[in-house]
């Protein structure tokens, strides 16, 4: 790789990414420019700017975007169609993120004449796969700079010492470590390392910070309604909202009730386990809610394929591979089932837990006079079972018939 | 179908499986042997063979068995193995008991000379063709007689007219017809039907038999510890017990705290959606124990094989292929990776739900030696990742080039 | 079902339908109308309409119709877009005609005011199945007769005996029985039954009908080249041609060169084995052009997301699924796949094979400076392989680990 | 990576491998180790035991193995029960060879006390990965030395220096450089790069080595019988044979006939695509041939599945993870599956291609009474057929009200 000229960074106005900043300007000598998201990660961005001039970025250099809607919209969203979980439980809160800021690094990079990106994920994550693939999925031509895995600040001394020779501020509760380690957007937080290094070990009380205690949320459970069309919420309480703003309702509704913890161990894409407490609580009751509308309106053929092909597709998005052509043809699927997602839910959020308690649809499936126990009024004949009976035991009879005969 | 001569019926003892005994006796002219079992619905068994006895029945042709740790050891194990779920959602509790109960159907059919086998499963659902296609595919010669495809007491009203006409006893709270129907054994209790045929109704307290409702259940946590050999649980708090009395245990859990109830509606095999509420409380406490030491003790590879044909495994189960080549390759497969899913974890339960909250195991593939946030010890190299990257990213970049060549 | 009142017929002016014809005019006193489809099938279609007439159907109840276009632009060239194959080896020929003949049949119903609609096929097959799924998807209250499976006539000597009593002209050569059965159209021709029966005798030679012996073909291989546009062909030699113009081309070259010959035993969805003797010589040349053509134009992860859902699509179709969720679901993934495929392929075609010999597009993925024995030139550096395999290597080097330890 | 101290190297005698030697022996200091094995290439192995002596090793440290028959018994047999082939048409000839050289390389490492291995794949390849991947997983600790990756011999002519300088004799054919690149074993020759590397040329005559051209095959058709065990080939003709025999006999049978020529694309897991041609004889005949006898003894329940997984397996095994709990997950369902592919294939062997053309089997599930054309003996019931397909019509009828009722 030929030494970049200028690079785009991911900046979080943060001390690691400040270093990185600085780092980047003395070890490669590059013009940087820095992009901040807004993602709903639920900090102010402005410092972020005064951050990024006091490090000597020129203010045309200073990309700072509000992209909570476009993340909802065209990541979560899509995302939540399929009803993706990554092995069995987690919602990819931190995976879905990534594809639309590398997105965005290589936009700038293009417009600010920039030829490569840089970004503060470590060298043992899954975050700096997802990062780089989709920077070389959308521009093959692209130099990532990974500073984690090619500098030699490798303690929190050595950083903190590069941070005061270099007059970058330090904030007072950065001085000492962190007890484990953050990542927050509009769908999740989640948090590792340090304390919840112990996968045997229950995570204290305090790593939680977007869910209160399911033991002190309210006593009575409350009920909600989330309508969807086409496979994407619309409404709560048949209140139209924006897709930013119904996912930032529902996680006030999940925070309130304790909803959408989760302790896992999880399988790297690099190759180890790590342990995790994620933090969902719009998202627990939006897959909830997603799941009851299709109950009705999802046929079982297309229900059981599209659950035949999830685990897959979770483990694309975990994996980086958002900008690839099968998770593209993945999503061309799922989108195709989700013509006649729309109808309403009604949930019960109650200490920790969002459940289905009623949907209905003009699209739904289900028929009451196919079902009844009430005398048949002509839909199903229930004869028509005996055929159907005979003909799926046909092979079995085979097998049996043929088992007997050679033993 | 030649007529048959000796018919083993699926004998509960109540109304409707005694109407059917007396149905066959008369119809079909011929002699009825009946089979009653306790796979933990929870009833007594002695009231069966009574019953049995004043319809008739010679006592060397009424089968009463205990066959509750069969049912866990060799059916519900097996299947919690695969952390197996229909739709996402349903936990299979009645699909499970079919094919044991044709089993022993069959099984007592060759024992006593009978050429049929009978159930009293409608025409509508999914039990008689579980109960038949086991039967089938056990004994390919056997009949089965459904009178509920054939005869013509198609209401209420005619049932009991019958009953009466043919001196068959009947209970006064069956006078009246019941607000639901209900299935139950020890895995789980469901309750469909009637009171419930409106899905977008939200289900009546008085449906839940097997759970306390969660504002109900107590205000504390409490925490439990299973423990696991192979796969299956074989403790619970460091004490040793069978697997019936392990399920039976977990229900006791799961009832005090309200766990396991799900409102559902489901595609059947015979092609309509239905609606059921699902009480399990021992399994969702199993199956969220199960997940939580598979975190641990089973690599990626594994893990996301067996997610992937999990649904594939589950719908077979549901649709009463338990007894088919298919469903006994893909649990070779599962077992096959159950070598090792041997340790303990902990769970808190509380309100409705069961949470993994800590794991450990000797079996243990989490390695903190690798993951940490700590300086390294040599356990992993950093710059690996770089070329794990490149070497991933090749095909996205010449995707990228290509797209960008023919535009 | 109530009694139909004005059905169209699949007519073949052939013995078989005209004797269903004659017999829904009897036995139902329904009113009738024919639809003659040219398919490919080679053979002429007016003497169907004079048959008709004959038979007592009023003019404009005679349909008539060349769909050979719309069969293989909607139909076989979808499907080939997906590679499939059933079981590993049929091309699908019969299964993929039956639902574009359904669909015409429910069209012309509803043209004409017809409640009902009727087919020749038995109750053995999966044709039975294919037409019906088919045509209750496209019009859910359609009723549908299948004679076969309904009347008495259940020997050749009854039908003809029918026949001469209701004055059905029978050509000398249907007096006897034929010695086996054929479907086909210009994608293929099967032949199935009586001398066929035995899967272990060779097919005598004289089944085959629309491919020369292998060892009567040319003793020269012929080269050919065609030409695809997003997976779908569109030239061969550099010419364009329609989609039909190609597959009857493609037809003549493998007829001639002893191409497409299969003798099968398959699994059919009604539950039993059957034996077929397939010919499908264009479409065997146009599976290995198409992979051939996908070789260098999609990426792994395209191709191999492909391949695995391949067989479910395929058994789809086989099962008469066409006008399904799933199918329509799986078509869009295929389809999104197809966007690059586009380029063209040379093939050998010698005495019963048609072989890649070369491939080459504007579109394709291959890289000679990657791959290259050559010195590199930049374009791979082999260090990046280091990390690749160390990272994939790490869970099972884990594994490894964990494996001795507890052993 | 400490310093290797006595390394294990995968020796053929030829002059890139006693380059390797040598190298390893200056650069790294450490004693040799050399690993010979007779895996049906064609070489004599006593030239390389000579001239690994004239380099120095000692005679104890040289191993020279005829593994054929366990090549064959635990590798390829148990991967052709699974119709293993790799993006529709490779048979994986290199791939499966890997393993198991890799296997005897840790072993011998282990008896003699070394700690490392060593092999002369090159960084763009596969080779590398299977070779490695295997060594961890089966000894985590083991070093892996790959000089291709790591020294700066990187051209013909430097090379060539190097042997010179160190004494090593170069074969006269050897001085320049070869046209293209081979692997060789018992079940396959392959050949790559150089005149290979453009897919759109036609591939040179001299190329293939193992197969005669089909033009110049035999004029008439050849028929032989293969009789399978559990799905293992056991006899030809009737006459039992080794695993390795059997091989070697179908490479005569389908050398002399032409068999299992493949000119292909594929794509490479290190990312990008290469060309390569293939030469598997016996193994096409063996494919065809177990396809024939699973046609009869395998149920579609069983087929379907093992259809499904079979592109995963292949994959894997291309991808080197034959040591994998996912692939040995896949193995037990791939073998439970075989427990009746037992009987016999006829196959007609002709001018490039083998054909089934019977098959029978003690085993087998095919049953004439079922599927005759003749009056049914009672085995099927027609108007079963009736109620099979109105319930499998019943959701697609629901689903098209559906649609009509919200369009």
């Amino acid at each position: 790789m030929s030494a970049p000229k200028k690079v785009v960074l991911a900046y979080s106005g943060g001390l690691d990414t400040s270093i990185i900043l600085k780092w980047l300007q003395t070890e490669y000598g590059c013009e940087v420019v820095t992009f901040t998201a807004d993602l709903g990660q639920g900090e102010e961005l402005e410092p972020a700017r005064k951050k990024a001039e006091l490090l000597g970025i020129k203010p045309e250099n200073i990309f700072i975007e509000d992209i909570r809607e476009e993340f909802v919209r065209d990541f979560v969203f899509p995302m939540f169609r399929a009803n993706a979980v990554y092995e069995g439980l987690y919602l990819l809160g931190t995976s879905i993120a990534r594809p639309l800021i590398s997105k965005r690094l290589v936009e700038i990079a293009e417009a600010t004449g920039a030829d490569a990106v840089s970004h503060g994920a470590t060298g043992k994550g899954n975050d700096q796969v997802r990062f780089e693939l989709s920077a070389y999925a959308l521009n093959p031509d692209i130099k990532v700079i990974a500073p984690w895995r090619e500098w030699d600040l490798t303690s929190r001394t050595k950083l903190l010492e590069f941070a005061e020779a270099n007059q970058i501020p330090i904030a007072k509760d950065k001085r000492g470590e962190a007890p484990f380690s953050v990542d927050a957007n509009l769908l999740h937080t989640s948090s590792e390392g340090k304390v919840l290094e112990d996968p045997a070990e229950m995570a204290p009380d305090y790593v939680y910070q977007r869910t209160v205690n399911p033991e002190d949320a309210p006593d009575a459970p409350e009920f909600i309604e989330i309508t969807f069309e086409k496979g994407d919420a619309v409404a709560i309480n048949g209140e139209a909202m924006s897709p930013a703003t119904i996912l930032t309702q529902l996680n006030e509704y999940g925070r309130k009730h304790g909803i959408g913890r989760l302790d896992f161990v999880e399988n790297r894409f690099v190759g180890m386990k790590s342990r995790g407490i994620y933090e969902t609580p719009g998202g627990d009751i939006l897959l909830e809610a997603h799941r009851g509308i299709e109950q009705i309106t999802l046929d079982s053929g297309a229900g059981h394929l599209k659950d035949s092909i999830m685990p897959r597709y979770a483990e694309l998005i975990y994996n980086g591979f958002w900008y690839s052509p099968e998770r593209e043809m993945l999503q061309a699927l799922i989108d195709e089932s989700q013509k006649h997602v729309t109808g309403t839910v009604r949930l019960k959020l109650y200490k920790g837990s969002a459940k289905t308690v009623g949907r209905w649809s003009e699209h739904s499936l289900y028929s009451e006079a196919h079902v009844t126990f009430e005398e048949d009024a002509g839909a199903y004949d229930q004869k028509d079972a005996q055929g159907f009976i005979q003909l799926n035991a046909l092979r079995l009879k085979l097998l049996a018939a043929r088992n007997r005969r050679v033993k």
